[in-house]
């Protein structure tokens, strides 16, 4: 295992963790939110304002990136840190969830998978050497193994045969990361669906391999919250303590608390930046459409209970002018906003863990959310 | 004549001046340029930003913010720059250029324009007395006279029509003003086109109406660099020395420079913010086309002599990659250097006339600019 890659837990309540996870590049407070910097930037931020939310990690999507600017020039220029100016650690996906759902005539196979980009139609193929390999010319702190996230629904059959594969591109992801293993992390993925002994044959495959983090793929593909939430019920209890669990695409603000409560360490999601973008604001009171009328003449920010400097500064007036005007300065000060509430919500649950009243807070949290 | 309102010229150099006009907001350095913020947001910029570029004062666009927010409802919010976070002066243009180039089904007749928005059809009406009101409404520094911008080409008979017409309005503009002072100030437009004789009789009709500053109007709309120096030419010398001289709707570098050079002192313009969206930079080398290949692998700064923060954290290949994949932050990035870029030159032409040096670094600066 990588020396500098250490993972400390510091409190703990029932089943949810609060700790840290030091990288050569910084600390990461758990349980964490990653913003998605998809195409080399948190859309509509400055990675200083990424930062002053709260943020103490950032993703970076495989696919994009390989396909532009392309990871053999992102090498050459200095890597991905330095290109985009972010100077914290970065987890990288593995590429094989957008290669499903974003490119065109794919073909997939015991070896990997070859698709034609989305972008220009150039043929190019992922295997779990090849994203191992482009990961580490991004510079990933984080890099995940190469799987094949399974679609919902699946038959028991289909789960489990996309399972074997991903498990088997597990063990040639290892292989791939132990020949050049750097100051990187490498992180397993349990698949298996919403199919129990799947799981949790997943995660035994998975536990001899040595890894530094696991993470749940798999959920938030449509089967709503109840259904992901058994399926962490009797996923999470198997889980290696000692390691981070990260609970990939997830989600709403009351997915996050929920998963936490069931020991999920790190989460990353689009909906707080891309909601930013649609005129979507996550509050203590819940979620408000800003380009609702009834907005338009109300000088009172955002969120009464919130601190970051768009509302401080701004009124819903201004707000829902600039998303109705789609002007560029409403995504601006939306995404920072949300983003604000998303690493809020973190820096709560990390509070309540450690101060053993997660339970209290999750209801106090829920029912202020949901309006009632 | 507003008390609050003063124009200091601190030193000059040949025709160019050096100064300061002191409003209840603060001071605005002439040579000014003002970034233009339309919809009551400089395009992509966070307000501190704009600021943080050197700009002491921004300008408004009566015509959008009459069709939305509104102006009733803007004063209802407590004006413009509580709405948008703008501490600092603002100058508010009349709505009669945009109302000929943006809105449908224009009447034009002795009281006013009467038209349909361009946004939702519903029909408006501008003459001299609603301008002057709504400028009022929306909390404006600097108001300006309602006028009819002349076309070019334009004959001497036509342009002669069109600008006796402005003259009639800047006399209702200032009876409108008078009415209901407060701390504005206000400024007339002398038009005549490309025309001598007509651009006398102008500032004829306008200097015995006691105005705060006068505007050239009329210039920057097709006759090309020459003839709008040509016309500068004779008309500066006729222009009261006391009052600030604003150039409308200029300009390139190069025509700032020569406009300076000539007696101007405020300027605005859309086209460091509109370039930087499409990909445009201004630098002391001349533009830069961002999007060309050649920036791809270059991780050079925008401008070698540029202390912004876009040029101090990132090279031109990552700017090349946002742009060309159409993200925000290149909007946000490439706005920031190109107004830092103007406010240096009206920086640099400040210093130059302070030092009665105008004419050197009028050649420098136009020899490095255009590459030679």
């Amino acid at each position: 295992m990588s020396q500098s890659f250490e993972f400390h837990i510091k409190a703990s309540d029932g089943a949810a963790r609060m700790g840290e996870i030091r990288t050569p590049r910084g600390i990461i407070r758990t349980p964490a939110f990653m913003p998605v910097g998809t195409a080399a930037t948190v859309k509509a931020m400055h990675p200083e304002e990424v930062r002053e939310t709260g943020a103490d990690i950032i993703l970076g999507n495989t696919y994009h990136l390989m396909l532009r600017p392309g990871a053999e020039r992102m090498e050459r220029l200095g890597g991905l840190h330095k290109f985009m100016n972010w100077p914290g650690p970065i987890l990288t996906d593995s590429g094989g969830y957008q290669v499903m759902s974003l490119s065109k005539l794919r073909k997939i196979s015991e070896e990997g998978v070859t698709f034609q980009s989305h972008i220009d139609g150039a043929e190019h193929m992922l295997s779990p050497e090849a994203s191992i390999t482009i990961q580490r010319q991004l510079g990933s702190d984080i890099i995940m193994a190469f799987d094949e996230c399974t679609p919902f629904p699946a038959s028991q059959d289909e789960a489990r045969k996309s399972m074997e594969l991903s498990m088997r591109w597990a063990v040639r992801s290892k292989k791939a990361f132990d020949e050049n293993p750097g100051s990187s992390a490498l992180f397993g993925i349990v698949q298996g669906g919403i199919y129990e002994d799947l799981r949790l044959d997943s995660i035994a495959a998975l536990k001899v391999l040595d890894f530094h983090g696991l993470a749940i793929g798999g959920l938030a593909v449509g089967e709503g919250q109840a259904e992901m939430f058994r399926v962490l019920d009797f996923t999470m209890p198997q889980m290696p303590a000692e390691l981070p669990r990260y609970l990939m695409g997830v989600g709403k603000p009351d997915d996050m608390v929920g998963a936490v409560m069931r020991g999920i360490d790190m989460f990353d999601c689009v909906l707080p930046t891309r909601s930013g973008r649609t005129g979507q604001a996550f509050t203590s009171r819940g979620t408000i459409n800003i380009k609702n009328a009834r907005h338009r003449d109300d000088n009172a920010p955002l969120d009464e209970n919130c601190e970051c400097a768009t509302c401080r500064d701004y009124g819903r007036a201004y707000l829902h002018h600039l998303v109705k005007s789609e002007e560029i300065l409403g995504a601006m000060l939306m995404t920072r906003h949300n983003l604000t509430f998303y690493q809020n919500l973190m820096a709560n649950l990390r509070n309540a863990i450690g101060e053993g009243n997660l339970e209290s807070f999750d209801d106090t949290f829920l029912k202020a959310y949901s309006g009632e």
